[in-house]
């Protein structure tokens, strides 16, 4: 008998023969991701109840020194949760972890396992008059061992953080099997290193987290929207600046539209409408998070608009007048990547760069890739206010959009990248490095930093079982200087 | 030439003589804590202007197996800053490292040097027209370093968190004498391995902070304090959630004071009036920070108070008409420290539990001290909002306070440390361990988690020249078990 087959044996043992997929068939959801752009191979995939069973398991992995692939609602965007294509790997699905242990309403906590729905939190908290702000298009879908293992953005960041800031404690089993309970809902505890956001966004390569307290917030009793057009990313980053004097923390949300994106929503989607007669250089959303009133925040809104408009900053603004139409403005922002999609094949960006330096980014890049590619299309969209771009580049007009992605993606991923790096940005802001931008994260980090992050990576998981080859190569060579 | 003496040269041709202080009256200043509870010794005090120095003289040390005591303000209270008494250790001030390197208001960032004292970039800020909102006791004398160092906290955690959650970047020296520049002001980087939250909060034993990148927020146009008289800690539980649902995020501070603060207080400080005719069991100051006006701030906490004097949540409220009422509110909480050194010397502990436990933790531990030290009289105060108490005990009536101490502090201490623990609290919510509480850690902390911290200090910092003897004793035996 193989240490595969010894594995798989016992890991029926623990979980029930049912519960340890081998048949191809049946393996095949956990084979390959949602957008069908990683396909691997598995010796069995292992669907744990709780996480005794997922610790017993790793107990197994490490002894057989077999690696393993943790995966969540498998709805990931870099291919973290696939695994590699030897067959050799393991997939352990969290799906069945997923009991919300507890509320706790004084405490502002839940306290949910890994294979809990995003929306299931979200539902949750509401039915507890509070608020869990984390929300993206996969919400329906999603988990939240998944949210923190790529530690997730989406669109409440700019008031309550990405989903790190968000949690509170974590429980995770080890790659040694061990089960460590920092299942903590304290808002302040210094004794000892921060071992909770060493496994945030480690996507499953240092531990495996099996549940986590997750912070709530009081939940607001109006969201109000709105929407001004402006010139340019210049005077949206001013107009920025005035919005968050004038609202504050209730300011959640600000999100940038370029004006081509408003185009291409309006040619696949006209039943959406744009409310202003004439197509302005960018549109930002705002959204106000209000405790007192719908009133009170459409009048600060009044206010904010009235500002702007006398400053010149904005050229034109509505503010939504009820929820229906709150709606229809958030429609619109949500429609850019369907209508991308309806566009035919782009390649896409999550970046990052310091909200002062996005102004210049985009003059500048835009500016290199028109050089580079006459005629490619820029559908520029994202979080301004926390200085995350979707900066994607689409086909000239009329060109065929496959061979487009052929030619020029790798050398546009590169141009991009290299004006990220030269504004000191990320090069993956909210979807992580999975397998997809692993090699790039190599490249633009310094020396020092991968040798930091090998050491880690080392020292936690010595055999290299946690999701090999994903966010770090712990097999690469070393880095040349090493000065330990 | 020993080790020590070659070190000791070399440094002085790196830093220059006068910057590498060995006489016992130059360095005395920097071998003892500002309370004078500890005490040692260095072989030499380092003084680098600025991160290549800093790199230089780490580089140094690496090579001549040299242990180094990072210092900044010598404020801390837990006496990680102070070397040991072997005369060994050389410790490194980072006073001169005192650059505000640029402020981004757009981006809402500062960038400072580890010596940069607290005061002055709260006061940058405010020039700048922004609020950098990290404020406590030392803020007049200590470094930013230490505060990341230490991960401070203070009164303003509850609407902006701890130091950890204000900082977006850090410049940090390896103990190979390596330069990581993660100066970055990203609100969105998912990139690889939080190595910026795992310096925070080390307390100098895994490198040394030499700078960073530390978020601002808009200015408040206006802060309104109020008091309110409470009949125990649950109904100021109950309170605090009807505050945040009334509130929101404009709410910047809930401090609650127990009777027994507010009588000393009242009885060493008579000048300080407490505005209620009557005493109140538990007295709780809130603040609000406003974006929009004073009066906006005012009728907010107006409807509050009726509601809460309506529900019976509250006995007496008290909303201040000005600043100097609003100064006048918080010198009552200010003074409780003060009152409780002239009342003599006492047992403190800075603790946090969940917000839901802090009335079940308080009525428990109340009479288990009482049980144990018949008379014992408890001055409990702090950050309700943050669930951290200060839970210290004052020696019975009458009798003599270093007798009480020299009897009871180490039994009192484990009761409190032994409570907290049963409720999932920290030993250490906003001091760190420093040398006074690294046992205590090492004695709660789960083996698994004990393991962890000693395998990232060994793999950063595989000499143990960083900080020996702080945070997790690398030197000691290893825990039991050992599966790796």
């Amino acid at each position: 008998m193989t240490a595969t087959q010894a594995f798989i044996a016992a890991c029926a043992d623990v979980l029930g023969a049912a519960h340890v997929l081998t048949d191809a068939h049946d393996t095949e959801p956990y084979l390959v991701d949602w957008r069908k752009r990683y396909r691997g191979r598995a010796c069995a995939v292992l669907l744990p109840a709780d996480t005794a069973q997922v610790a017993a398991v790793m107990r197994l992995a490490h002894e057989h020194r077999i690696a393993i692939v943790p995966q969540g609602g498998n709805t990931g965007l870099a291919g973290g949760a696939t695994p590699d294509s030897s067959g050799a790997q393991a997939v352990i699905g969290l799906k069945r972890l997923n009991r919300i242990r507890g509320v706790d309403p004084h405490n502002n906590t839940i306290t949910v396992e890994a294979g809990v729905v995003l929306s299931e939190i979200q539902a949750r908290a509401e039915s507890a008059h509070r608020l869990f702000p984390l929300s993206l298009a996969a919400e329906g879908s999603c988990t939240i061992g998944g949210n923190l293992s790529t530690n997730a953005g989406g669109t409440g960041v700019l008031r309550y953080g990405n989903t790190r800031e968000l949690c509170l404690g974590l429980e995770v089993v080890t790659p040694q099997g061990e089960i460590w309970d920092g299942l903590r809902g304290l808002r302040k505890d210094n004794t000892g290193y921060d071992l909770r956001d060493l496994f945030i966004g480690a996507e499953g390569t240092l531990g495996i987290i099996t549940a986590a307290v997750m912070k709530l917030h009081p939940a607001p009793v109006a969201k109000v929207t709105a929407l001004a057009g402006l010139a340019s990313p210049h005077a949206a980053l001013d107009f920025l600046s005035m919005a968050q004097h004038h609202a504050g923390a209730l300011l959640t949300g600000f999100e940038l539209m370029s004006d081509f994106s408003m185009r291409i929503v309006g040619k696949h989607f006209p039943q959406l409408r744009y409310p202003f007669a004439e197509p302005h250089g960018q549109t930002v959303l705002l959204e106000l998070s209000d405790s007192e009133s719908d009133a009170h925040a459409r009048a600060l809104f009044e206010r904010l608009m009235e500002a702007a408009l006398d400053e010149g900053i904005v050229e034109n603004a509505v503010v939504a007048e009820n929820l229906a139409q709150s709606r229809a403005f958030w429609d619109l922002r949500e429609h850019i990547p369907l209508a991308q999609a309806e566009e035919g094949l782009n390649i896409k960006h999550d970046i990052a760069v310091p909200i002062s330096s996005i102004g210049r980014f985009i003059d500048e890049t835009d500016a290199i890739i028109a050089k580079a590619v006459p005629g490619a299309r820029m559908v520029t969209f994202g979080h301004l206010g926390d200085g995350n771009l979707h900066y994607n580049v689409q086909a000239p007009e009329g060109v065929d959009a496959k061979r487009f992605l052929d030619e020029f993606q790798t050398p546009i991923n590169a141009l991009v990248y290299d004006q990220v790096h030269a504004h000191r940005g990320s090069i993956s802001a909210e979807h992580g490095l999975g397998q997809l931008k692993v090699d790039e994260a190599m490249h633009y980090k310094s020396p020092v930093e991968v040798r930091l992050m090998r050491a880690i990576k080392a020292a936690l998981d010595p055999h290299n079982l946690m999701n090999p080859g994903k966010v770090v190569r712990a097999d690469a060579p070393a880095a040349k200087e090493n000065i330990a």
